[in-house]
Parts: C-alpha cells; sequence; structure tokens
C-alpha cells in the first residue's frame, strides 16, 4: 500500500519525562511522562507551533501512520496533514496523548513508583486545567513559547478555552469545536450513566482489574454504545440503519436483530479491548468539572476577558449532545468581553461526530480561518 | 389521612383467566391471567367504557390507592378520578397490566404449568398485537362490545393506534398521546443498550436469576437511569438539578457527586427491586417491533383507512424520544386517510414524561375532547 499523498506519512511517537506537578486536587504527581507525536516543522522563530487537544477517546495519534500496514490513519487525519485544513505544510503540529490517559502517557495503567504497581483507581482525578498546565510543560520542553494556535473538538475545546483563560500570553488563537462553557446536567446525566456501567461490572474489582487480571469488558461496552448513540444525530442514525433487520423475523419471535444494534455491539467491543477503564472514568469526570467561570464568580464574560487570543467557535446543526446553543453561549460572553471572535453553525447531520467529519463547509472554514492564522507566522 | 375528594379512593384489583391464545411469534400460551382495575360504573347500554393501556414501565394500578396508608396513588392519578379528564362519574374506566408484564398477569414470573416452574426468560415474545388481542378478551369477559375510547401515552398510544387498526368495530375514540407510528433507530438503540445492560449483568443468570435466587439489579438500574434521562428534557433537568454539587468539593478532588447522580442512583434503585429484568427486555422488544404500517405494505395511510373511530393526536414540545414530529407523521396519515383527528402540540417543559404530569393545557385538551365522547355515549 502507498499512502496518499496528503498524509503526513509514517509518523513515530516520542515520549518526554518531566518533574513534580502539583495537581488541582491538591495531589503532588512526583513526575509523568507524556507521548505525542509532531507533523511539519518549527520555524527559525518558533511562532507557527499548533496544539491539537484530544476529546474523550482520543489519542496523540491524530495523524499519519504507524506502519504502512496500518488500516486507518490518525483520528483526525481529514484535517491535518499538508494542504490540508491545519496544513503541516505550514504548522508544526503537536499532539499529545493526555495525563491520565492510556495511550502512553502517565495514567492509571502507569505503574506508581511507590509501589511498582499500577496506579488504577487511585491515580489522582485530573483536571482540564491541569492538561492545560501540563501540555504547557511540553511546550516548554519543545521550545515553544506561545501556539499559533490551540485547536479541540468537545473536550479538546474545552482544553482550548482554558488555555487561552490559564495562559494569555502562550495562545494567539483558541478553535473551539463542537464545545460548551460547561456540561448540563444532562451531558453529567449521561456520563454517570457511563460510569455507573463501568463501577457496577463485577469484573472492574473496585478499579484493581489489572492486578486481577480482569477487565471491566461489559461496562465499557456498554459505556461506549451509549457515547457512540449520543454523538450521532436521531436522523443520521436513521439514515444509516433505519429499522432494517440484521436477522430474523419478528413473526418468528427469536433472534431478531435491527442493523445498529449490531453496529452498537461492535463498536462497543473493539473500545472495551482497547480503552482503560479507569481513564474513562478519569476523562469524564474531567469533562463534568469542567467549569472555567466557576473561579471568576461563575461569571463566563470575566473568565474569558482575561484571554488575549482570537477565537473561532464553531457548531453543527445536529449536534444535541454540544448543542450550537452552547457555542453561542460562548460566542456572546466572548461579545460582550470584547474578544476578537468569528462563529460559524455547520449544517451537518451526523450530530456531535460531526467534527471528526470531512464536511465540506467546515473543512473550508477551517482552511480560511487557519490560513490568516498561518500568515500572521510568515508561512 | 384522607384521600383526596377528587380520587376514586380505595380501589381492589381483579383477576380473570383466559384460554389459549395464538401470539404473533407463533407459540400458542395455552391460557392467561389478566390483573385489572376498573373505576367508575358501567351504563345499562354498556357504552361508556374506556380503556387505559400502560406504557413500558406501568401497571394496572393507574388511580387510587391500594390502602388508605399508600404513600402516592396509581400512575395516572392526575388524569382518572371524578371531575378528572378521564371522569369517573361519566366513564367505565378499564385498567389492565399487560400481559408479559410484572404485576400480577401472566408473564415471565409466572409459573408455566407445563414445568411447575417460572417462565423466566422462555416467556414468549409479545406483541402490541398480542396485546390487543389479549385485551379485547378482557373487554368480553366484561360485557364491553366496543370501548368509547381507547387511551395511552407512549407505548400505550401505540396499542390505541393498533387497536384502531386490528378491531375497528370495537373502538370509537383512539387517544394517542406522546406516541410515534414506529421507533426511530435512536429509539431501538437506547433500547437495546438498556437490554444489553441487563443481559451482561452477571446477575442475570441467562434470564434464570429467579431460580438462582439472584436478581440483576445493576443491569436494571442502568436501564432506568437511561430511560429516565431519555424521558426528561435537558432544560427541565437544568431547572431540577443544574450542576448543584451535592457532596463534595472539585478542588478535593473525591467524593464529588452532582445532585442529577444521586437522584438518578435513588430512581435506578428503586425500580430494581420492583421491576422484573425479563419483563423489561420483552416490553422494550415489543416497542421496537411495533410497526403498524408494515402488514400494509409500509403504508402507514393505508394502515390507518382501515381505522373508523375518531382520533386524538398530542404531542410536548420538549418530547425529544417521541417528538412532536412522530406525532406529526400519525396526523398526516390521518388526514390522507382521510380520518377524523384533533392534533394539539403541548407546550411543556418536562420532555416525555410530560404526559404523566398536569400540564393545565394538556388537562384542558384532555377534558374538552372526553367531553366529547361522553356526550356521545349519552353521559
Amino acid at each position: 500500500m502507498s499512502l496518499p499523498p496528503d498524509s503526513v506519512g509514517i509518523v513515530t511517537p516520542q515520549t518526554r519525562t518531566f518533574g513534580a506537578l502539583d495537581l488541582q486536587c491538591g495531589v503532588r504527581l512526583p513526575g509523568f511522562e507524556l507521548v505525542y507525536e509532531t507533523y511539519g516543522e518549527l520555524n527559525a522563530n518558533r511562532s507557527n507551533a499548533v496544539l491539537i487537544c484530544h476529546a474523550l477517546s482520543g489519542s496523540h495519534h491524530a495523524a499519519g501512520y504507524h506502519a504502512e500496514t496500518d488500516r486507518r490513519p490518525g483520528w483526525w487525519d481529514v484535517c491535518i496533514g499538508p494542504g490540508k485544513p491545519i496544513d503541516t505544510d505550514r504548522f508544526f503540529v503537536v499532539s499529545l496523548n493526555n495525563l491520565g490517559g492510556c495511550h502512553g502517557s502517565t495514567g492509571p495503567r502507569s505503574n506508581d513508583p511507590a509501589t511498582g504497581e499500577p496506579h488504577g483507581p487511585n491515580f489522582p482525578n485530573v483536571t482540564v486545567k491541569d492538561w492545560v498546565r501540563s501540555q504547557a510543560m511540553l511546550a516548554d520542553a519543545l521550545g515553544i513559547d506561545a501556539f499559533a494556535a490551540v485547536i479541540g473538538g468537545s473536550l479538546g475545546g474545552m482544553q482550548a478555552m482554558q488555555w487561552a483563560i490559564d495562559l494569555p500570553d502562550r495562545i494567539r488563537h483558541a478553535l473551539l469545536i463542537a464545545c460548551a462553557p460547561k456540561l448540563s446536567a444532562q451531558n453529567i446525566a449521561f456520563n454517570e450513566i457511563a460510569r455507573q456501567a463501568i463501577l457496577t461490572d463485577p469484573d472492574y474489582r473496585g478499579g484493581e482489574y489489572v492486578k486481577a487480571a480482569t477487565n471491566p469488558d461489559r461496562g465499557l461496552m456498554l459505556a461506549r454504545m451509549l457515547g457512540h448513540v449520543t454523538y450521532l444525530s436521531d436522523d443520521s442514525m436513521g439514515d444509516r440503519f433505519g429499522r432494517e433487520l440484521r436477522s430474523g423475523d419478528i413473526a418468528s419471535g427469536h433472534d431478531v436483530e435491527f442493523q445498529v444494534e449490531s453496529y452498537l455491539h461492535y463498536q462497543g467491543r473493539s473500545f472495551s479491548r482497547s480503552f482503560d477503564a479507569n481513564t474513562y472514568l478519569l476523562m469524564t469526570r474531567a469533562l463534568d468539572y469542567f467549569d472555567p467561570a466557576h473561579e471568576y464568580g461563575d461569571d463566563l464574560v470575566a473568565a474569558l476577558a482575561v484571554s488575549r487570543c482570537a477565537y473561532l467557535v464553531v457548531s453543527f446543526s445536529t449536534d444535541w449532545r454540544f448543542s450550537p446553543e452552547r457555542s453561542e453561549e460562548i460566542v456572546d460572553a466572548l461579545v460582550a468581553a470584547r474578544r476578537d471572535v468569528v462563529s460559524v453553525s455547520i449544517e451537518a447531520s451526523h450530530g456531535h461526530d460531526s467534527f471528526l467529519l470531512p464536511v465540506p463547509r467546515y473543512l473550508a472554514v477551517l482552511s480560511e480561518y487557519l490560513d490568516r492564522v498561518a500568515r500572521e507566522c510568515g508561512r
């Protein structure tokens, strides 16, 4: 197989080790590792770096391939590559696995140096603010004073927003895609059902499943199935699956299965084999806790007024998990805070998942906006 | 405690035994029992009977109290009673627990006469069409040739629709509330996640949990939590719970719980103690399979054209499980089939659950419509 010409090609993850980090929960992490990938070249004045922040189940592998035999590229390959919206001919792109993740960065599956055993359920709670600080440590290590842009969808957009507030001197543009200023009660409720599916799975073993040589497959499968249904729109599921039966006949009354069911089973099973349950709990808690306005007297305008970057805010018409109205809350607060903001609502049929898909107007908007960013970097 | 003056008061469930029923799945049930309640008096010409059809987790106990010490009345007490929309001074109201239920009618917990043990997972699949036929057998036993109205919300409305199509001579009005002509792929997906939560609970024991003296509490809890979130609207959850913390502090990182979580845990736990898992599976399958147009060449107009009753179709603005658009599909088909239909969309903030709540305009619409029905009965 030859790789597509607009691919970043074969990429190799790298790892950096860092010293102590005082987490928001009060725990001091004596040290940690982050695994990351970079695409493109850092320019001479180090002004063209872009940080990609991943969402709940993402990883550092955002673009390209790890081997020529890989069946699929990184999770955001539609947006990252030569000539693509996040153009690796112009930008130096940094994509990491967040602290607490399960794709190589220090997290629940890593050994606790104090005990020589996996942290498991004892890994401390990590917040979006903690991620921003750990990402800034990675930027320091890479010699990046300020990012031309911090970009993310969903939970990734929340990290970009927190960057703008917490480190205003180190970010010139924040791209907030399919994002919200905080979760709604309904969002929290869906996360809690997913967590309960994992926590009540007997194979979860109080989180010590690695030691017990088990894995809460059932809980992870249910969590993923639920996530999947809420990331898609009702219409897109209808277009894709309708009420088509995969097997059986209603009249026979046995072994009937709708196509949407087999699809969800497949998605759930493959996720349960590849994702760590304690990381899933940690990531959903970080989502629930995200509330940048809280330390500004619950005033989002006051929170965003401390930022100095420019913003692109993108939402999708059929996203009911983080609806366009939630993006409008951010835009309204940015306008009230007199920030520079471009806001775009994209007609797209695939719900929250649209941010990962090649929707033409979405890619065009990203390209246009990032062209401006690149020209500011002299690229 | 004295009972409210607009209550039907203390009611006593009754049980009837029936002979064989050939189910749609091909299984012959040699006999079965139905438990039911009645409120009000059947008039001399037996023209004022109304049938109440329950939804997924309902029962025969729709109104009144079983004892003076009951803390809560039947599930639709806001609508049924003297002077209420379904006025027991004018109507003879029949409310049963559906075949396959777990509140006294023959179902998975009943003993199979062939083995002397509970049917459990071997209880045959029951469809909405089967329910209509079993309900007609109850009507025969009560001496009711035709119902003045068959009334239901959600899955109950689907039974009323099937009555209109399958037994057009035995129903004069069908009241379809928060209903849909069939489930969407998203609806089926949510049901499937709930089923998987139960089926993958190790205490489900392949459905033989009664024999094993276990109960799939965890699965039922998750199923109920998920149902609950999808029955409420995002806004109503926000109004009720917001992001209020019940305990803990985000900064401490431990034992944090949002109010919406404790509420869902409570709902889930109490449901898991009161509902049978095999019945839950059976009821959600009946929902998934419901598709009255299917035997009319997938033409809903043709299906409804065989009906002769008049219709009231009611939907609620924030119901996203069975949205107003789904009710409009029914209304459009009824108009095309030249049926007599009154259609009302009610502004109500509580999502799908609104059909159980005392929303003033909703109760007024029901009262007005049922006043017409009662006058036709000479009441």
